[in-house]
């Protein structure tokens, strides 16, 4: 089953900062592109859950580790593990690297902790178990060990 | 009634951008901020509006003259006018200024129209009068000519 | 010579708001994606320019008109076509178009007024005649007339 | 010597998402003005450093892990604690805590790893010691525990 997901992107300018890098929190916004594109891949989707109720899968803890920066036009690859699944949670492991002449370099990795959760009746938000036929299709893959 | 409203602010370095200035998109999410205090002194929330059916103000026509740049750590003002009052829109007149030891400078001009619209029965959204206890607290101003 | 220039973009989570629409703010963020595209279409980026000085292009005037919304994982069209080349300035107009099985459906109406500009010896920027390499290489397209 | 330091402020709209809360991304920015203010509190800049050659303090490291939503209009209060101190580097605890008439509830708790470099004369960064005006002014302070 597909655990694995890669997207790629090149950096805007409105996405760097007057260090003349990307702003350390747009990593955070590049993680839940490639984690959506990765739900979409499964289909499904946040934004059109067919599940009744629907689920979504806010995250409960978000960390980067940066190593290298990414400027203005760089293009880049994204490529989203699940490394541990739970009866309610995902963890995701994010790889950040540059694409250059000579081949992918890292630069940033990611982690996402996300918990299953549905609208309760009296309207607030409570965790439930992933749906079957969502968890049924992801399979955990093993972390990429860190660089030595 | 009060139809001025004023509010400082210091930028941000995630604001900024590699040229090393303000990202002009940012001046539309100051506006913003500037109009939905306006709002609050009226008494009024887009978020916690107590009409029913509750009513919103989207914009149809934002705008921005830039004559000078913000930097990381300026403080500025955001001084908003309310310049035209139509029966389901208003038109709002923005003047940014940085603070500097010799007084206020002027550095940006925005202009927002929003119009007045709540959700329909049928989900979709539609044009309504604004509500008579927000109108009748707003009293148009004469935006300020620009710059010699 | 090429002087309309389309890019393809997907709605990022990050960029809706509470309003479950794309945040009026981050068209300005797209028109420069689409500008900086057509840009490096002619060979030239803001980031990497060659010449001596370098120029850059900071805008003067932003304006978007909106007709419909954008929400989450929409794919919509950005069509840029430079409506006005003077000796130190361009003026480009952005057409947002949402991509639908019906065909694109026009959602928004954007317009940049961008100078050109370089750093002077005393560190203060300066306005000044657009590099013929690459004003040679903008011929002017009619605007889009608005839809009736 | 002061190594705590607290910054107020209120969600913007833009602040906000489809799911009617604060982006997790902008919590990585709110962590960036509380910091930028404790730097201010202790006469130091990024932007305006008189150190030579001015240094900066990128992130190696950010995480955040959440326990309850903001959204729009909520105030909320940000205390940054210094957790660690190295010759090189300074670890920030900081913890977000939502304003209500009941007082101040958590909501987040976020960490930045920070490394003090500068620009080598071949252009590259590289990590040098925290100077000393600025390392002298910090104590550590005992990391908040975690809530039951």
């Amino acid at each position: 089953m597909p655990c694995e997901f890669t997207a790629r992107r090149r950096v805007e300018f409105s996405e760097t900062d007057m260090a003349g890098i990307v702003h350390y929190s747009n990593f955070f916004r590049y993680m839940e592109t490639v984690e959506h594109g990765f739900y979409r891949s499964l289909g499904f989707s946040v934004a059109h859950d067919r599940h009744d109720p629907p689920v979504g899968f806010p995250r409960v803890h978000a960390s980067c580790d940066y190593s290298r920066p990414l400027r203005f036009e760089d293009e880049f690859e994204m490529h989203l593990r699940v490394i541990e699944k739970k009866v309610k949670s995902l963890t995701h492991q994010i790889i950040f690297s540059k694409i250059t002449p000579a081949g992918a370099v890292e630069v940033a990795r990611g982690k996402l902790i996300v918990v299953c959760v549905t609208t309760k009746s009296d309207g607030s938000m409570g965790a439930v178990p992933i749906p079957a036929d969502i968890a049924s299709r992801i399979e955990v893959t093993t972390p990429l060990p860190s660089p030595a």
